[in-house]
This record gives structure tokens, C-alpha cells and sequence, in this order.
């Protein structure tokens, strides 16, 4: 994946982008370029949208307040959406931005709420989370929103659990495997990562995700990690031990 | 390592810790545990000093708001502080609360500010970084604080790098080698952890550390990650690779 220039601000955009075309940036937008960043009429920036790729666009001023923004070339083709789920047990709001940020700079592109037993958050700000995910695109370079679900009782997420993907499951217990280890055969694979509440899994929720076939049950080290510190380490082993950090690219899905 | 309760609350104190001592809690630890925590006479709490273990203690109130603990028994003996060292630029101040949290909860034993040429800031503050480092501690579950060293400019730092440490460079470069292939020679050597500030390495200062026969780049993936995110992310990889979230513990350091 070709690196993007990080100095110039991104921007998603929910319109269709090519050579030639305006996009009106919205007011929050507008404000931003022009009074926080305070760029200038001819300045540039790229824009996104998660389908047609990453292009530069040139600001002008529009209107009272406003931004007009003319796409002129294509900085990067669309890259695929990343397989990688991630599933995790809603945490109070802060940890929770915290956790969403983190997880799509790590390459999530599936933010999957689970409920489990001692999750201690029922309700999620859905459109929050999505401004989370937004701003971390925006910021560490990704061409795509990931896919963002409504909360579901895990033992529903597991019954329906698709053919062929593999679930990281990550367990507090220290019997649970070397982490490397328990990874490697899983390389290739489309896969999902299980982060649990603060509270850590019940006995019972363990003893089922243990029995299932496709979880793969691995350790984060002998310190009890927070639920948003073990999101970021659960995925950092992912990524480069079967995901997109390794020098080969991970085989792409059949499913 | 054993696992403790971690539903019981730990606290850090700063006298020895024997069977039958009494342990004065500070009116913030007493107001915590009382008012906060909600805990009564007759309840336990955990105590460690970084020097003699892991000590159940009894709460007791003592004289208008304070809190006397009585030490009972050692439910952890004293572990070997960790050798890993963490390198890092200081960060504006609500992300380096969070960097030395997840440094601590990751397993470093020192956290070690060095002054890159993209720096962005000077002046840190120790203590409030000294009290993030227990706050993580007490609550992650290691009984050694990180040694927390005053700012250095980074080629001071590597000019008087000891012999036989390697040196981590999280390099933005993507021409960086894959991590886990460039980190398994490492294995069993004492190691150092370097993050750059959010602005990235000079191209000096990459060419210097590259150009070091001590140091070794690793690349974290093709996503740009935010300096706190880098540390959880590199340290999940160094210690589930060579430190202590093997199944096997590292070689005891030399040095």
C-alpha cells in the first residue's frame, strides 16, 4: 500500500469523487480548514469516500462560510475494505472512543458490539461511534469506513457465526496459549478478534467460546490489560502475524 | 506469574510491607477506599512498594477521615522488575497520561522521554507522569514501578547507548522490515522500545538510528498509527515475541 502524505488533511466525504468534481465541504468542515487549520484559498487536501479512492482537492471559499472543494487528481486507487472483525463488550463513553479510534487505525473493518455477561454498557451512541471512526480514517490513512454493528448478545454473534472465519478470542486465563504460537495456523484465514468488558468474561462464556471450533483462544501476556489496551495488542499480533503488517499481504477471503 | 484478584483493589505505598505492619493510607487513598470504593472496616485491599511483594491488608478506619491498613499475609512474592526499556517523545499531555498508562500496563520498566528533532514538546511533567505509572500499576497488576528518567535529546541518548541492549526503532518507513521477521534474532536480549512523536523522525535522525549497529526498524503496519497507539502496538509485539508474554520468559539480562 502506497503511504499517503501525512502532513495533508484528509477529509471523508459522502459524495462520488473523480477529476473535475465539486464537493461542498460541510460547515463543521468549512470551519475547520479554514479557522482551525487556517488553509487558504488554493491550499490543498485529500478527499475519500471509501469507494473511488483518495484524491486532492483544492479548496476555494463558498459563500459566507462555506468551502467549495474542486477534486483535480487521484492520490491513491481504493484499496479493499479490511476482513478483520473485531468484536468487542461496549465500555463507559470515553474508553469507548478511545477503543473505536484504536481499532480502525489497527485495521478493523468491522466494529462488532457484543454483549456479554458483565458488560456493563447496553445502549451505544451509534452515530458516535461512526464520527470516531470517521475521524480515525481520516487520520491514519484507511480508504474505507469499517462496517459499524448494533450491539448483539454474544451467544447470538456465536450461533450465527459464519463458515471458514476464524475468532481470536481473547482470554484472561493464564493457561491460554503463547500468542504467537496459537496464531500462526490462522495465517490466510479471514478472521475476527474478541475483546471482553472490563469485567473480563464469565466462566460460562469462556467454557463456550473454548469449546467452539473456529475460536482460537490466546493470552495477552500476565498483566490484566484494559479492554482498549488489549484491543490495540490483540490486533497489533493479528495484523502482523496474519494480517496486512507482514511483508506478504494476507490471502484475500473466499467468503 | 501468579494472577491476583484483580476485583480486589491494589494500592501502591511507599513503606516496607511485612506481616503485622500498619500502613497509614493517604487522605486520598482514604478518601478513595471509603467514599469512592465504598469499602468498610474488616475489608481487604492489596498493598505493594516495588520491593517486597504483594501484601493482603485490612482496612480500618483511623482517626476523622483517615485509614489505617493492617498487613496480613503476602498473596505475591516480590517479581524481578522489568527489564524492558520504553523510549519515547513526549506527547501533549492527555495522550502521554494515556502512553504512560499503557507503557506500565505493557510491561516496561522504564520509561525513558527523549527529545526528537519533531518534539512538540519540552517541559514534562514527572510527577503526574510518576502518578499515571501507578495508577497503571495498581491497576494492571505489577509490583515494580518503572524507573521514569528526566528528558534527554535522543543522540545523547544513543550516544551513550549501553552495550548489548537492542534498540526497537519504530520506523514509518515502509521500507521497514516485517516485524516479527526483524524482532525474533532480539529474543532474549535486553531490548528498548522506540516511538517517535506524532510528527514522525527527522530524515536525519532516521538515517542515524538506521545506520546504528544496535538498533533494529520495525515497521507497525501501513497505516499511520498516533504515537500511543504505536507504543501499545510495538510493545504487544516485542513482548509476545521476545518478553514475557511467551510461554517461555525471556533470558535474564546480563547487564
Amino acid at each position: 500500500m502506497e503511504r499517503y502524505d501525512f502532513r495533508t488533511k484528509r477529509l471523508f466525504v459522502e459524495v462520488p469523487l473523480a477529476a473535475g468534481r465539486q464537493v461542498e465541504a460541510s460547515p463543521g468542515q468549512s470551519n475547520y480548514l479554514f479557522n482551525v487549520l487556517r488553509l487558504k484559498a488554493g491550499d490543498h487536501v485529500l478527499l475519500f469516500n471509501g469507494a473511488d479512492g483518495e484524491w486532492r482537492a483544492e479548496l476555494a471559499p463558498a459563500g459566507r462560510r462555506g468551502c467549495r472543494l474542486t477534486v483535480t487528481d487521484q492520490t491513491r486507487p481504493q484499496s479493499p475494505a479490511s476482513d478483520l472483525w473485531y468484536l468487542f463488550a461496549p465500555l463507559r463513553q470515553a474508553r469507548l472512543d478511545y477503543m473505536a479510534q484504536k481499532a480502525v487505525e489497527m485495521g478493523a473493518g468491522a466494529l462488532l458490539p457484543v454483549i456479554t455477561a458483565h458488560t456493563q454498557v447496553g445502549r451505544l451512541n451509534m452515530a458516535r461511534m461512526r464520527a470516531n471512526a470517521i475521524e480515525a480514517a481520516e487520520q491514519c490513512g484507511v480508504l474505507s469506513l469499517p462496517e459499524i454493528g448494533e450491539p448483539r448478545p454474544l451467544n447470538q454473534v456465536l450461533a450465527g457465526w459464519p463458515a471458514g472465519r476464524h475468532l481470536v478470542f481473547c482470554d484472561e486465563t493464564p493457561d491460554a496459549a503463547d500468542p504467537l504460537a496459537a496464531l500462526k495456523p490462522l495465517r490466510g484465514w479471514p478472521l475476527a478478534v474478541l475483546v471482553g468488558p472490563e469485567g473480563g468474561f464469565s466462566a460460562d462464556e469462556r467454557d463456550r467460546l473454548r469449546a467452539l471450533p473456529f475460536v482460537t483462544p490466546v493470552a495477552l501476556g500476565p498483566r490484566i490489560l484494559r479492554a482498549d489496551t488489549a484491543a490495540v495488542a490483540a490486533l497489533a499480533l493479528v495484523q502482523a502475524l496474519a494480517g496486512d503488517w507482514r511483508a506478504a499481504p494476507a490471502r484475500v477471503p473466499d467468503s
